[in-house]
């Protein structure tokens, strides 16, 4: 069996009311979660603020080094919601009204008789070579420039879309990790070595440990094994757990 | 009354363990929030995964575009802490046993009876010129290398330890923001333009929407005003507000 390319991600927040802590943002977790389970691996994400050097940076920097960059915030009706015409910067393309989305908006607010004006045709200007996202939550798209992925803030939306997306086949599908955890009864630093060592012993593992303290005050760790072959992580599962069971070390598996 | 520079940061937060989705992030949001208050600009945010390339990169980028930068997590006693060797190799420092952490982790684990072994030793590895910073919560303290601060992720710690930073002076303090923020019955793009014609009037003020629906499903904007000069947000205020009123448009402070 040959190493699979695992395809990767990075997710670019856009907002200045997450960096000044305004507002806690939702959609890094969102979206990790789902990418994970879709087997894309994330290896980056950035915040940045409304500001249009900042974003374009940004845009060219993750569009460059990764598959997929996902963004959200921005796209809005109002004045700090310039993220559609810095992604047509960075990427060199004509900015102005889509008409696939003006289309898409006009009917929207003439079904709930609201009136098109200025600033909601604002949200169906962006790339003319873009290919749009859809909204069934509240009309407006997001769109797709090149391999950026073009989302808005509101994590109601951004999550109803982005699934709409992953269902759509638009994005490639990886190899999902297989996962093991176990909660070991010790310090994290009385097992550290004895992970280090599996991990060495077992090329495409990768263990993650979890410090916690219970309410009476035990030292608790939280293992995490994940590896892309189901059969090699039951092997490696089977002769942790004999191991433990040997040092009669503590543990519940989760 | 001149400009005064206002000191900027940026936050690096290390560990696979947010990106797979496994853990939401709950740093980002408590360190911006305090240095909000403390008045310093979070300009940007990267998260990044448990690697020695992608650590020392983003380290040397943030701290040569930033006053401060702000690390969570990696420095604990397992194979996959590296984030103390990363930021080392990201200034050209030597790495190795720190004498002053040494001495403060020997004593905590010997109060403790508990053994002082080669994993938690690890936790006192660091640029041997870093300066430390104190952890009265779990012993094992963070430390600063440059402009770059070196935090745990876990949360309850790392904030008791930013708590101690921030009083200790060692951060400058910044000319803090004022706010003023109103909730106005509207949808957002109803009152989209308004807010533009009123940023681009009054320079420094920089004014944030965010729009909402109630349970009734009528549209409702969040919308913040921030300036550095209180007298000047005091005026923009009233001046604002008068709008409304004269407009008939219902709205509630906050």
């Amino acid at each position: 069996m040959t190493e699979q390319t695992i395809p990767n991600a990075a997710i670019l927040v856009i907002g200045n009311e997450i960096l000044s802590g305004r507002t806690e943002d939702k959609n890094i977790h969102a979206i990790a979660r789902k990418l994970f389970t879709h087997g894309i691996d994330v290896l980056e994400v950035r915040i940045v603020p409304d500001m249009q050097n900042a974003i374009i940076a940004a845009v060219r920097a993750l569009a460059e080094q990764y598959d997929y960059v996902f963004t959200t915030g921005g796209i809005g009706p109002t004045h700090d919601d310039i993220t559609a015409a810095c992604i047509a910067k960075a990427f060199g393309q004509e900015y102005g009204l889509h008409s696939e989305a003006d289309a898409i908006l006009g009917a929207y607010y003439q079904r709930r008789n609201l009136p098109y004006n200025t600033a909601r045709q604002q949200m169906a200007h962006m790339p003319l070579t873009a290919t749009l996202i859809e909204n069934t939550d509240s009309g407006a798209p997001g769109f797709q420039c090149q391999n950026v992925y073009v989302l808005p803030g509101v994590p109601s939306i951004m999550r109803t879309m982005f699934d709409g997306l992953l269902v759509s086949g638009r994005i490639a599908q990886g190899t999902t990790w297989q996962l093991f955890s176990v909660t070991i009864h010790k310090a994290e630093s009385e097992i550290a070595e004895m992970l280090q060592q599996l991990e060495e012993a077992n090329s495409g593992l990768e263990i993650g440990s979890y410090p916690r303290q219970d309410e009476a005050g035990n030292y608790l760790v939280n293992v995490v094994f994940r590896h892309r072959r189901p059969e090699r992580l039951a092997t490696i599962k089977t002769d942790f757990v004999a191991t433990l069971q040997e040092q009669n070390i503590f543990y519940t598996e989760e």
